[in-house]
This record gives structure tokens, sequence and C-alpha cells, in this order.
């Protein structure tokens, strides 16, 4: 079932296992999607049980059939004692868990069918080793990021006079599934749904979300306030086209800008002055920079234009202007002022430094870099320049 | 900001102030979005604190603007226990948090900041209560089914001889979303993942799944491993449709099967089956029936017709045969052997009895239905029988 290099998952396992020496635990449960992707090639319903040295065990309650000599069938997890014990392994007095993830109850069952052991969170901790990349997934973002591009080329074409965004919307999302997006766009965190991603025409832009995205937008139900609204595309506004990344388990991320027939001078204005960072960026920075020296040049080219009031928004304005990427869309490091993370090399980082002009619509563009020693390698290689949809 | 009648907020805060009651809690905490639209019709990023009486108390992360005069601004919930304090409440001794939604570290943060109340689960009360619902509830439902009704009808149009079941699948979900579907698929539980719904084609219909659904399939991605993965659309085999009815907050269910050109007796025969099953239940219960009660006379009607080994599947068999429909698509009840709930007035149920023949593919319908005191009313109006595609 596994369709990863063996090496793959086995130089995964054991940057685990130095974790769980390091954190002086007995054992590491891992529950997640994400995470049991990451760390067998695929998902299932129930826990892998990683222990500091040695093979995991795979506790697996559907589905009913795993072809993995690892894994162990069982119907609850009160039957994980007795079957550790049959394995020669004691009862975990401390263990690690996945606590931003795996819900309080399940949590306290967990805890409960082990013996009540120490539990400690390695939510965190595992973000942090998915952030540095292996040669393989990033040359699966990099394949993402030109499919990617390939059905952004197709953006012109797919336009016609008197549609609304959520019009064109509906059309990116037909060719994103055509070129093998698997719909589903992964983030991390409580309440951060999204659709396929995000498309933002004119005043929607404003649209405060609950989301920690970028930007926001109105949705098309109150169940999913984020992006397209049904706003018409009127000529002199722009388009921001942010949608999903995800024709591989490791995703790409790109946002371009679109002029609905022409746009104000002020728009290509600050569209230049997004770019402007992308390239300061690439210039001043590698492997080693940190995060807030990213975000603090960001800053002060954008103060230096006069065009703070509409930086990555304007009643709302995020406060970070990238973020890393990978297997979900939201990984470390997170591009913010007071950040004590630093570029690490083969990390995957989107930067997004973006404007929202009040009667125009968002302009500027995200761009994936992947970390090097000599410097940032750009993945995502789409023309820049705003593109007029006519 | 809220889209939803004030009358229907109200009843629904009155019913979950009675569970705080009965509970004897000084409070309950509503952090999930679907629980959050269900009271409030909006959904933040931040904590509802309903209190035994009185208005809740929103304390809002983001968006950094919301229209409710219940609101307040928080960064973290450790700015509570103050903001309580000027309101006039004391800090609660006992309180109810949905515990299997909301992550392990939350609730320790959450209960840290309070003062280490005594935590309980409210969750699986708060699915009971939202498992009967209001008419204006019900009329949301019907109305997703017609439009769900009117997308099936035009999976004939869309059909092109040599396509994949995936090819298919693109194609309505592009008439979904131009019919107003939201697209994003709620359900409840952890690794419950679904895009959009399922198609079954052929012996995919075998491939068991890792999630709760009645159905498997391999998908085409070992990240989200159900439904569609690829299969050509065979003439003599047949394909199951499963998409979403999410065109309303509110869903509905349906499946409908279609035959590629042609499709052998067995499968007629089977499909008919599931037909009987629908009409049976139908004939013999109404509202105070016990879950368990429509499923023993499915699976007598299945044994009778000798179709148990390919009863919900042939190497993974579902145990249950429909389920509560709602804001999630897995609502209570649910009809097991061993339930012992029975259907209430005003509860929507969907019942999908099916059949995967191996060598052909999956059989049967699934209709939503709503009981009342004098019968079940069947919204999925749409045609039963196996429809040929050709």
């Amino acid at each position: 079932m596994n369709n990863l290099p063996l090496q793959e998952t086995g130089s995964r396992l054991k940057r685990v296992q130095h974790a769980i020496i390091e954190r002086q635990a007995d054992a590491c449960i891992i529950t997640s999607s994400v995470n049991q992707y990451w760390l067998c090639g695929f998902i299932f319903d129930g826990f892998i049980f990683l222990f500091p040295e040695g093979e995991p065990i795979l506790f697996v309650k559907r589905p009913s059939h795993i072809r993995d000599e690892r894994a162990k069938q069982i119907r609850k997890p009160e039957q994980i004692p007795d079957m550790l014990r049959e394995e020669g392994k004691p009862l975990p007095a401390r263990i690690l868990i996945e606590a931003d993830q795996l819900s309080f109850s399940a949590t306290t069952r967990l805890q409960a069918a082990l013996g009540m052991p120490e539990v400690n969170n390695i939510s965190a901790e595992l973000r942090r080793i998915r952030a540095v990349k292996s040669e393989y997934e990033l040359e699966q973002i990099r394949e993402s990021a030109r499919i990617h591009t390939k059905v952004y080329q197709l953006i012109p074409s797919l336009y016609c006079k008197g549609m609304t965004d959520l019009e064109l919307q509906i059309e990116i999302e037909r060719q994103m599934r055509l070129h093998g997006s698997v719909g589903i766009f992964r983030s991390f965190g409580e309440n951060m749904d999204i659709f396929m991603g995000s498309m933002l025409a004119g005043d929607n832009a404003q649209a405060a979300s609950p989301y920690d995205y970028a930007l926001g937008g109105e949705g098309i139900t109150p169940l999913l306030p984020i992006g397209a609204n049904g706003t018409p595309l009127l000529p002199g506004s722009t388009l921001m086209v942010d949608m999903a990344g995800n024709y591989r388990p490791w995703m790409d991320d790109m946002t371009r800008t679109f002029a609905i027939e022409h746009a104000p001078d002020i728009a290509y204005k600050a569209h230049q002055v997004s770019i402007d960072i992308h390239n300061a960026i690439i210039r001043d920075f590698r492997a080693g920079a940190l995060c807030s020296e990213l975000y603090l040049l960001a800053e002060e080219i954008v103060n230096q234009n006069g065009l703070s009031p509409y930086f990555m928004g304007t009643q709302q304005q995020a406060k970070f202007i990238g973020h890393g990427v990978g297997l979900e869309i939201n990984e470390p490091p997170v591009l913010t002022p007071r950040s004590q993370e630093a570029l690490e090399p083969d990390m995957a980082f989107a930067l997004e430094p973006k404007f929202v002009l009040p009667g125009i619509g968002a302009v500027g563009i995200e761009n994936t870099y992947i970390v090097h020693e000599s410097g940032f390698e750009k993945i995502t290689l789409c023309e820049e320049e705003i593109v007029v949809l006519s």
C-alpha cells in the first residue's frame, strides 16, 4: 500500500525516533492522516506506535485488511496493552501524542486504555521535522508547481465577459481536477477550512474572514466565509487567484493577479511593489536568514512606497507574509516580524506580499521558493505581471 | 452577520441551556464551526460561552470586527477570566466542551486559562439535539434534495463513451458547483475526509477504505483513499453515484445507480432488492420505530434473497444501513443492528442499503426521509431504477 520509497519512510522514522529519545519518552503515537501518510505512505483509522528504536506497530481499526506486516487489527484502543505485551513491549509510562490534532476525548480514552501514561505534545516538533524536506519531497513540490503553472496559463481562455468570480473559479476548479488536483486542500489547525483555494474580485478582497489565511473574502455561505462571493468581474477591477497547488501530496502555493480589461495605475504600482519585495528578498537572503528579517525588509519597502494601509488587507491585516508548504498548506516556518526561526536548507516556503486596494481589488504575487545554501530557488515559474482578461 | 431567523437561534440556545442545567454545569463553551453556525448563524475563531440562562458571550479572536453586540474581541483565552468578571460572571467551576472536536492542547490551554474547571463532554448531546430538526431546517434539506435531483438528472447528458469514473465525476462536480454546492462536505469525526462525494465504478466498489462511510473505493491518492480511482466506465458494469447534497447548510443525501450501456440481470435483481428494502421500511415504520428494527428488516430481506455476501461491501462490510443528515453528513441516529435509538418526529435520515457485486460494481439507492408521526416523507424524488448511460 505504501507508495513512498522505503528510504523516505525509513529516514523519517529515524528523525521521529531521535525526537522520542530527546524528549525521554517511551513511545510516540501518531493518529493524524497527514503524519500517518508521511511515516507509512498510507492512512488508516488507528494508531501508529513508534518506539525509541526498532519498527513501529500499526494498530488498525479500518480498513479491515491492511497489507503491512507491522499492522495489527484492533476494534478499540483498550486492546492495545495486551497486544503490546505479546510483542514483549512494556506499557509506555510517558507518551508523545499529536495533541494539537487529537481530540480531548480521544486523548483521554487512549490515556485510560494505556494505564494513564504521562502525555506530552509532539505536534509542533513533527511540523518542524516535516518543514525540512527530502529531495523526493522537493521534487514533488516542483512537479506540483509545474502543473499549477499550466492551469493558471489557461485562465485567460476560461474567462468570458460578464462572469462572476465564482463562475470563473468553477471553470478553474474543473481544469485543476482534470490536471490531477486531489481536490481536498489540507491545512493545519482548527477552523482552517477552505475549498480548492481563494479567488478575490474587487472589494470582496476587503472582507475579513475568521481564518488564518493571508486574505479573506466573504465566501458563498456563512458556513465557509472565505474567498469568492459571486462578485461580478467588472472592468477596472482586479482578480487575485490563489487556488490550491495540490497536484501532488506535497503542495506548492502560488498567487497571480488579473485585471478585468484594464486596471488603474495604482494597481500596477502596488503590484510592482509586491514583485520588488520578492526580488529584494531573493537578492538579499539565503539559508540562515531569519524569517523576521524577510518580513522587516518587506515592511520597509511597503512603507517607502506609502502602501502600509493596504498591506495584507485593509480592515483586517494579516501579520505574516509567507509560510512553509508541504503536505499541509500552512507549515512552519511563518514569516512574521517577531519570528525566532531561521530558513534552513531544503525548506520550501511561499512568499505572498499582497495589497488590497479599496474600490479596485487585491494585487500582488505569491511564489514558492526552496531554500538552498546558495539562495532561494523559485519554482512557481509563471508570468508575474498583471495579466489582462478581456 | 447572522442569516438565520432569530426564532431559530433562540430556540436552539434554549435547548442547549436545558442541557447545561441538566448536567449541572456552569457554562458550555462552543468552538466548532458547525455548532457556532447552528447557534449564531456565523462562524469565527473563538469561543461561545453559554450560561444556564441569559445571553451567550462570544469571545472572538478573528475576524477583527464582528457585528454582534454579544461579541468581545480577544487575543487569547487567558483574557477571558477578567472579561467574565467585568460582565459580573463568576469563573465557571464546571464546564461542558465539545471534547470530540476540540484538540487536547486547545482544551488543556482553555482549562488552565479558566482556573482549572472540571471539564465534561457535550459533543454527543449537541449532536442528539441537532438530530431533531426545526421546520426551517427540514425545508433546507428539502430544497437541497430538489437541487440534488436536478443535478443527478443531468448525468446521462454528461456521460461520454470511454470516460473514466473520475472524468465523469469532474463534470458532475462542475454542475454541482454551478447549482450552488458550497463544495466543502462536512462530516463528524476524526479521519472522515471526503471530496464532493463518492463515485464507484466496477470493482473499485470493493476497495476497503479507512473511513466510516458506507462504501469505500481506492481514490486517486493514498492521502484520500475513497471513491473514484480512474476506473474506465466499461459496458456491463455499474456506476454508483453518491455525490454530496450540500446545496444548503442543511444537507440531504442521495445515491443512484447507473449501468454502462447494459448490466447483468443480477445487478438489476440486487438493485430491486435495495428498492424493496426502502419500500418495506416505508410501509412498516414511522416515528417511534427503533433504528435496529429498520436494520433487522433490511437484513431479513437481504438474507431471503441470498445477497448477504454482497451487502454493504464484500471484503469490508459496513455495519449500518443509514444515518441522520443535517449540517453534517453523518448525524445521529445511525441505523445499526444494536442501536438503542428510536426515530423521532422531525429527524431526517438517509437510508442506503447497497450491494457490491464482484466483477460488476455497486448497486442500490439511497434516499433521505423526514420522520413524521404518520410515516416517513421521502424527499429525494429522483428516478430510482438503474439508469442506462450510453
